[in-house]
């Protein structure tokens, strides 16, 4: 047994993982529902990591994890600077709006440097639509795509999924009302993707300018499948929300309303937002998940922002969990020839 | 003995420690003098750890310092994030001013998703005065008030108190002349409140816009006592500085010029400058200290600020030792159930 | 033997390393052969780490690096910050401009307060030439020059020596030409030091406006050298690059054209890019070197940056383990009396 992983450090992994076939996590169009509990199994394990009391392994000693966004970002950078460094990995994070792009370098040109410099991991944001596929396809570095525009957002679905499992365990029947921008939101393609891949019925609820067949060609990057997976479509909230088993309320950029496709944030809000009458018609044992960071008073309420079916900070504490399980999966998961490296020759 | 503390990496320390209450540091106006000394000794056994010739121990391994900063700085940052890896913390800094504030989200929604992500210890500079306070309150993590307003600066004070201490052991009866921008400055105020309780005397020295008695009332966050500690208050910096044992000049900004409450730097200079001739009242062993950054030429001359009473860098490292005895009575420190939790259940 | 190195981490080294005497790294103009050549057989130690499984030593534990860039950098800042964390230094990275530069702090009290917080080197990138050498006269860490306005850069110097190096060994005799914007490069001028120093031949080329005798007065700093080392100059391409063992394209600062001494960009290329027609005429096995950033279709063709011949990601690779040269024999390799220091007492 000759793999990077200390006998401890994550128990019962023996490498490459049979089940995982990524080299990198670009969207969840292309995972199986296989392949996304394997993403569960390994997130229960760091979360049992977490819960130590040094919760701190050495798994990943030795890689190195670079965050290069191209647009700012606390969350979701933070998420991923704590997950590599509770396995050990060297973390270093690019705010690229403010350096070297300045120097107007390409995307590609910036990834082969970092790859050459030892990066074996890239997290990466961008604002265009696409642009993590592209750079799968330049560097040996895994890509992950921490967002790419309006198109995805693979490890919040990922988080989100693993939450709504950690409750319900199989996700098949369960009943998930996105309410919200639809249209425009990365995290609810994503979602989309991985909820249809688990057998969940999926009910997308919104303003029509916000709803998916308002979705601009412009935003579809070359690759993707033409058109999400099969949702039911309402516009009345009131309707959308009987029965649900989750309710998502989605951020709502005010952008959309200086765009034209709102008449106003308070029309939005009457019309729209989450409230705790609302949810009465949901199941008594509903979920109630935000992606963060929410506007309470338009997209949410706060009451039940903070009320006891809310289960966002949840999401935010398994939003490490995942990452964790996803850094590992794309470096030692992926077994000693990972990237078309020998085992002796990492980075 | 089931502490996280290695036997070696802090000598003699078993916790918890008796003589402190405090899951936060917020000001100094609710530390007793026996909590001061507390952190005197504490930063005596840091300083020791920083003399070694591998300056490091494993003390707060497991434990998430993240520094939130919601105005730009070098300095407090740089010498929290040190404080942090010393003690081998994971230490995560984020500039709030060029990240997710972007996207509006509050204060508690960031405070919260960062707990939830496994931080232990929030260190916070913010622009009003009392958001620590209002932080506090919002989260299980402990908050370290890196500036907020122009209210206080606790962990500054401290580390003026301790540079002090370390030269004339008890500070009752030391003459301590603070000059300039009384009203304005967080590190005065946080002084003022740590001097009188060690029972030092206090002199404060400034253009009468400056002083206290100035001090507008938009300024003080509703928890804080309504008066300031007793202090002498002189506008003559000649008959203020006779006798003095600690002479501290501070930072005058700029814009107090702008807000109409200074005629010109040069006027003040000319008048309220700690110059040579100046100390020359002071008592001959006196120490000249300022909480940078400097503006040599305004309100301290360049020859005095490099000058043999100067000890304005030994302030600088021993913030280094004051922040880690901080950052270790707030998380090890505080014992096995810190912030409610279990011993074996850390972030 | 009671050296800080762990006996395994770099192997058979017995400081203080014989052949080098420099306390800083501030421009190659006063290094010697022997000193270059000390730095080749470090990074070839280093690049041996590189290779490893885990390609991370504790050679630096307990030291700390800062970088201190006031001009935005990617690269330069990542590779520095990835040497030294491979080498187990803690690195903490400030972005002055967005930090205390905006309360005026001087450079020197800046340098002075991270010395007292315990910084051993200082990586400084400053936009005036000269500010590198300011600084080292003001501090007892060791600084190291990452750039100073047009000035100099020799650790991306030293990685081109020690990158041609290893394709050639002895570099006496060999042709190398620089194309490009001569007078505005650090780059440049660094490598024409190096390049005199270890015999090479060196040829610059380029439109008239942007060679060496161009040069302003002012951008040159006052310890320097009156001239730059003897090179020929050629402003004809063709001519340049015949019989070339390597060819090196510098950036195309768009500036220029702005400045006036430059028709058009494409103009500039139509002379000047680096093509592989042109480089028909250099030797058969010749080298194509770029600092990067890239601007393809200006100063170099996309098809030859990422032709056979080119070595620009062994650049980068070569840069990390460079740099994790200069910082090992900037501290340990320096002794137990770096700095003045002596060998229980590191800061």
């Amino acid at each position: 047994m000759t793999t990077r992983t200390e006998p401890e450090a994550v128990p019962s992994v023996s490498p490459p993982v049979a089940r995982w076939r990524h080299r990198d996590v670009l969207d969840l169009d292309d995972f199986t529902r296989d392949e996304i509990e394997t993403v569960f199994e390994y997130a229960d394990r760091m979360r049992e990591i977490m819960d130590r009391r040094i919760a701190r392994v050495p798994a990943l000693r030795g890689y190195t994890v670079v965050n290069l966004f191209y647009e700012p970002s606390t969350r979701t950078r933070a998420s991923f600077e704590l997950a590599g460094k509770a396995l050990g990995a060297d973390v270093i994070s690019l705010q690229a709006s403010t350096s070297s792009v300045v120097k107007g370098e390409s995307l590609i040109d910036t990834l082969r440097t970092l790859r050459a410099m030892g990066a074996d991991v890239i997290v990466m944001r961008h604002a265009s639509a696409g642009a993590a596929y592209l750079a799968a396809s330049h560097t040996e570095a895994a890509i992950v795509n921490a967002g790419d525009g309006a198109h995805a957002h693979p490890t919040q679905a990922l988080l989100d999924l693993y939450t709504m499992h950690k409750h319900f365990g199989d996700l098949a029947g369960k009943r998930v009302v996105m309410v919200g921008d639809i249209s425009h939101s990365r995290v609810a393609r994503s979602d989309l993707w991985g909820l249809w891949t688990m057998g969940a019925e999926v009910v997308v609820c919104g303003p029509p300018t916000l709803l998916p067949r308002g979705l601009a060609e412009a935003d579809r990057p070359p690759h993707a499948a033409a058109a999400l997976p099969p949702v039911t479509i309402e516009t009345e909230i009131e309707r959308a929300i009987v029965g649900a088993d989750v309710v998502m309320a989605l951020r709502l950029q005010s952008e959309r309303q200086q765009g034209g496709l709102l008449p106003s944030l308070h029309e939005y809000a009457l019309h729209y937002q989450v409230t705790a009458s609302r949810l009465a018609r949901a199941h008594p044992d509903h979920l109630l998940m935000h992606p963060g960071p929410k506007n309470e008073g338009v997209e949410i309420a706060g009451d039940v922002a903070r009320g006891r079916h809310s289960i966002i900070e949840e999401q935010v504490t398994n939003g490490v969990a995942v990452r964790m399980a996803l850094l590992y999966l794309l470096t030692v998961g992926a077994g000693g020839t990972f990237l078309g490296r020998t085992e002796g020759t990492p980075s």
